[in-house]
Formats: C-alpha cells, structure tokens, sequence
C-alpha cells in the first residue's frame, strides 16, 4: 500500500507551504487544487462551483448520517455527486503512489489507507503574521480584520471535516501528529519531519 | 538559554520511554522522578508525601487563581513549600544545561526558558497493551481495570496541571508537538524526533 501523508491546517498557519516542501523533501507526489480540477473533469461542472460547495461546507443536512459516500448513491443532488467524485478521486489518487493531500477531508475519506495525519496550527498573532507575509491582497486590511478572515474560513473548514467525517476537526486524537508552527519558519522542520514520517511509515 | 524540551504524557502513551530515549539520542540530562527526590531534599519532606501531593493534584483552592508560585510565598501549608520547591528545583535544573523533562508541570513552570513543549497520546488500546507489555503488576487486571487505572491516573494529572498552570491539560494550543503513539514502537519516532527538536531550537 502507498504512504499516504493528509494535511490539515488552521488557515495561516503555513500548512500548505509545510505539505509543499514535505512532498518535495521525501519525493512524493503533492495534490492541493488539484484534487478540485479532477473532481471538475469527473462532475463536468464548473471549478469556481465545485470550489464553493467544497470550502463552505453547504452539504445536505442528511450527511450528517451518512455512514460513507457510497452510502447515499441515490441522492441526486450535485452537492452528493461532487462528494461522491472526491471520494472517487482522492482513491485514485491514493492508488497512483506516495502522496502528499492538503485538505479535501482526505484523512477521513481515506482512513482505509491507513494515512498519516498531519494538522498543524499556530497562534493567532503568527497566523496573522503569516498571512501578511504570503497575501498581497491584505494590505489594506488591519490584524483585527484579518483576524475574523481567519476565523470564518477556519470555521467553514471545521464545518466541512465535520458534516463528512463526524469527528472534530482540529481534535488530536484524530490525527498522527499535530505541529504548531508559532514563532517557526516551516522551512526549519522539514528535514526532521522527513525522518519522522519515514520512521512511521517503517513500523 | 539551555535548550529544555518538557514532555506532558496520557498514562500508558509511552511518553516516559520517548523522553528517555529522546534525551540519550540528544545527549541532554533526563529528568523525571529525579525531582521528586530534589524537592525531598531542598524540603526535608518524606519523599513518598511529595509524590502523594505532586501526583494526586491535592493542592489548595486559592492556586487557582495564583499568577505564579511566587505571588504565595505567604501561605504556609506544607503544599505551598513543595511547590515552591517544585519551581525552584525545576529552573535550577532549567539553569544547568540542556534537559529533557518528563511530568512536573515543567512546561508552565518554565515557560519563561521557551521550552519546547511535547505532549503524547495514544488511543485506549494501545495505551492497554503498552501497560501489559511494560508493567508486571497487571497481570491479574482485565483490560476494562486496566482501562479504569489509566482514566483514573490521568484524572489526576489533568487536575495537578490545570490548577497549577490554569491551562488545559492535553489542549494542543499549550504545546509545540503532539505526538500519537498507536500501533506504534515509540523507538521508531525517535531518529526523526532528534533532528525535528535540533530544527526547532536552531530556529
């Protein structure tokens, strides 16, 4: 079976960029955005709806019971058919090789893969940092400001991993190991990271 | 500032053993009971009675609403004086040299040395099976015994860090790494662990 790494991350909290430069480091294949452009080829619907449906967490209220995708092939509506098309992709992708999945509800959808678990987080005065750092389009917004951006994209993820999971989102005991990236440029834990991963994928 | 790594852990999560392990493969001084027989020492107390209160969470009320160890030096109660004893003996440790530290409430007693803070976990049943494995005073129990000691031990630690520290025990936020040890030999973790902490304090 393929190592399967699943990233989860408070927005801003450099996970992305920790996912990006871990697949690099182990040479493993890396999916983010990626996963939406095959769910669109799949679907045949538009990215920007898929994008939407995925971030915001508007699924039906009859998820919060679904056992599995696979459980609900009779609903019909296309909130149902881009789930059932992540989960469709997310396993072809786990089938391809080592991979690295930032987002996407991976760690769950793929929970058969026997995935390691990455969240990472940080406090809020680094996550405010971190985005001045990486947006150019924060410029004229104040840390207040930024703050509550954080808070309500952090709470529509939770919303997502929650609603198709039913476990809580940011929980340790949901996840392998959790980073908290305060105060720390991410370039300065990968090669550690690296030699963690591979330790626990030769257990 | 000596580089000192505080290591919370649930009962049976083999966090004892990553500490130790940890610290040989680091080369720093270990620290865990160790204290309790500096408290016995700095006290003149019976160390079986440090333990009883440093491990039950016995302490005074009033600690929950004390900013430090240091806001009550006036309170006379045996309690007060091994935790006074505990803060002192901790950053005298702190000040020698490089450390691992496992237990004692370090983490919040020597947050101004900017530790990195470590907390292990695992699920329910490998923390069982790590307890049949290491002790042999379990035999006789049932898994559901078992079960009960760990709940009630971790009760207990739960109690003695959150009155001492006013934090909580266990919550992500209060610490750097949070590592699950299910199905895992913790002696795997340790290689990637070494080169992640020397990452982290080269920052």
């Amino acid at each position: 079976m393929n190592n399967i790494i699943t990233i989860s991350r408070e927005f801003g909290s450099g996970g992305k960029e920790l996912g990006k430069r871990l697949a690099e480091e182990l040479g493993y294949a890396y999916y983010d955005s990626e996963i939406i452009t095959m769910i669109a080829k799949d679907t045949k619907m538009a990215k920007e709806y898929i994008e939407k449906i995925t971030q915001t967490g508007e699924y039906p209220y009859e998820f919060q019971f679904a056992k599995s995708f696979e459980s609900y092939p009779t609903m019909q509506s296309s909130q149902t058919e881009i789930l059932l098309a992540q989960a469709k992709v997310l396993k072809e992708v786990a089938k391809r090789g080592n991979a690295v999945i930032v987002g996407r509800v991976a760690n769950a959808i793929l929970s058969e893969y026997n995935p390691m678990n990455i969240f990472v987080y940080a406090d809020m005065k680094s996550k405010v940092k971190r985005c001045r750092e990486k947006a150019t389009d924060v410029e004229k917004l104040t840390d207040k400001q930024i703050e509550k951006n954080i808070r309500e994209i952090d709470k529509r993820r939770k919303a997502c991993f929650e609603i198709i999971s039913g476990k809580g989102w940011g929980d340790k005991n949901n996840y392998t190991l959790c980073i908290n990236t305060s105060n720390i440029e991410v370039k300065t834990l990968i090669p550690g990271l690296k030699l963690y991963v591979e330790g626990w994928f030769n257990k």
